[in-house]
């Protein structure tokens, strides 16, 4: 016992200590921390107290997502070594945050992560008081199924998680409409049931019958093939690669895996932010697929075509006649074809995103197209907006 | 589009660059890394070299488990402020990593998180030559869900993870038995399919003939109501605690949620570290319950009791009279009664569990004990081992 390894060590102390509260509640709150976790502490006013400990670190600040305000703040240190910060009144909901350390970008060590930004970011929640619709309560619960699954385009096995509605095992001869779910740029297949919380959405939703039991698939919108030059590839490759994922291997694994109705008039697409802007670029080739598009905080593309990112558009006047490959092009017809066009945004958004898209909104209804609005109240570009935005599209689906 | 938030700002800069070759494999790899991941890198000869740019710190070193060898390894500055080192050959398998950055410990930002030491912890992948039993191969595979359910003995929401075999949905006649499998200290109900790739070890066994399909269940192994003092909790309060949602809500869940033989002839208990002495300490008041008991690198506790903390011991010789309140004590009786005791560890373990288990493996030997001992060659007390020893244990369940 003269030697102990940092794992010997750990599992000593843990016996002594490892009873760990924070987990017993974590699936009741919308984000668990590990053990002992001190730090963020949310304040009534939704003021945050940021803290870590580092008694040798000379300048450690703290900034994360649109919601949390302006960042980066400034953290000072007391005598004992702890940096420690307030920050201004939060919008209520999930806000990614990390710490600046001596210059390096790094997670607070208290907090779970989460995958944002490309990589996996700490979290904080700031409670909603209407933020009920997300709690886990005492209904009937779906599961979040891992699913792989191999892509014949990129020639790799794939994960996609899907949400089968309450008793789905028990009512074996009952088939459902499906809802493919898509995340933003940097976040991946986990963020709608993680930050999002989508699962416990549709289980509060279904049992108080607002909204048909539908099975969701989420999965992550890249899909490129692995090459030495994926920088120099454009939206419109990246965004086909995916396309033929979703079309070519995603929908035929979940219509033979599940017990879907496997027709556009029970299949839905819809996504936030980027996966918005795919929602639509996918429909645009395929409304023989999807009945039914919605797109969560996604930037309105002006152009004609996606094939040059340099010549991109989301601002300026959103021409009807050519954006989206002329997808509402002929309104009679884009109504009559499909059944449901959702289109939402946060009321604290960045300009960019909400003139972008309350712009196009504007065009759309001009044109003629039929479409529902929603703006969530006070919510940034973050999951709040899209967690409500999910509320409210989802008892509209398959109606 | 003067003020443009951190997110927006990320959002168009992922426009440009959001293609993620790193992403499409990372099914088909042990540990997916984020995009542009640079670090770790693992040579031939298992050595590692590990990078971190953060050109205003003064001290870096990692460290991480114990089959990266006895940290921690400082690390060296270049101009360019990028800092690095490569540690000596590591163990084949996955080890949890970290660094301390002006002595904080903080995550490789390139590293995707494993739940592990109590809080989301990097890791990295050793490739092992004969590691091909958990890769994902062209065979059926199953699922893992979320199984979100309520525990009266903690009066709160808890998630299992439940694995169900390939076409489980398809043979609706069919009912499986069922492992339930619980990770170590510090770790929670993921560890086992992220770290432990538990799932593709039972596809690839049950693809080849060599385990019968199964259904696993993991839970996280804490269970003790919120209090204040739970510090002071002893083992015995936080075993129990968790004793009484496996038998009480956990299995009664399972068995009404999943087609499972419900009885003890198909019912498997096992856990790895400290799960393997809560397998042993669950089993010695619950034999009705369980036909087959494993415990993977679990320390064997010596004494009668599990009461008093400051008491309990792992080392010296193992009483097979009174260890685990008299479990062992008439072993013919035993051998009639459980079907399979296994009991496995790493060569390459630290000397404290090595002593522990193979001294209580020797004396169940001598006391006419029958069971099955695995020793995972060169491996730590670390993942690698348990993988090995999932891949033994499971041909050998429910025969």
């Amino acid at each position: 016992m003269k030697h102990l390894s940092m794992r010997a060590t750990f599992f000593l102390l843990a016996l002594t200590m490892f009873t760990t509260p924070a987990y017993s509640a974590e699936q009741s709150r919308p984000v668990p921390s590990p053990p002992a976790a001190q730090s963020p502490v949310v304040h009534p006013d939704r003021k945050i107290t940021f803290t870590l400990r580092a008694p040798e670190a000379r300048n450690v600040a703290v900034a994360g997502g649109d919601g949390l305000g302006i960042g980066p703040f400034s953290m000072t240190k007391d005598p004992d070594g702890l940096w420690s910060v307030t920050t201004p009144p939060a919008v209520p909901g999930f806000h990614y945050y990390w710490f600046v350390l001596d210059g390096v970008q790094v997670n607070d060590p208290a907090s779970e992560t989460f995958f944002g930004y490309g990589k996996p970011t700490g979290g904080v929640e700031v409670p909603d008081p209407g933020g009920d619709f997300y709690a886990i309560k005492d209904v009937p619960h779906g599961e979040v199924r891992e699913k792989t699954y191999f892509s014949k385009t990129t020639g790799a096995w794939r994960r996609a998680l899907v949400y089968t509605p309450p008793d789905y095992d028990r009512n074996i001869k009952t088939r459902y409409p499906v809802l493919f779910l898509q995340h933003g740029a940097g976040e991946n297949e986990t963020g709608w049931t993680r930050q999002g919380r989508a699962q416990f959405i549709l289980d509060n939703l279904i049992a108080a019958g607002k909204a048909k039991p539908m099975i969701v698939v989420m999965d992550r919108g890249y899909a490129t093939p692995d090459t030495p030059d994926f920088r120099q590839q454009n939206m419109q490759v990246a965004f086909s690669a995916f396309e033929k994922v979703i079309v070519d291997d995603l929908i035929p694994t979940i219509d033979v895996s599940y017990r879907t109705i496997a027709d556009r008039e029970h299949r839905a697409l819809a996504g936030l932010s980027m996966g918005g802007m795919q929602t639509f670029f996918i429909a645009s080739h395929h409304l023989d697929k999807f009945g039914y598009l919605a797109s969560l905080s996604g930037p309105m593309v002006r152009n004609a075509s996606l094939e040059k990112l340099s010549e991109i558009t989301i601002q300026g006047p959103f021409d009807t006649k050519v954006a989206y490959g002329g997808m509402f092009a002929d309104p009679a017809a884009f109504n009559q074809r499909v059944r449901l066009l959702w289109i939402g945004a946060g009321g604290a958004e960045p300009e960019m995103f909400l003139t972008s898209i309350g712009g196009a909104v504007s065009a759309l209804k001009a044109a003629g197209v039929q479409l529902v609005y929603y703006e969530s109240d006070g919510t940034a570009h973050e999951w709040q907006t899209w967690r409500r935005g999910l509320n409210d599209l989802a008892p509209r689906l398959f109606r």
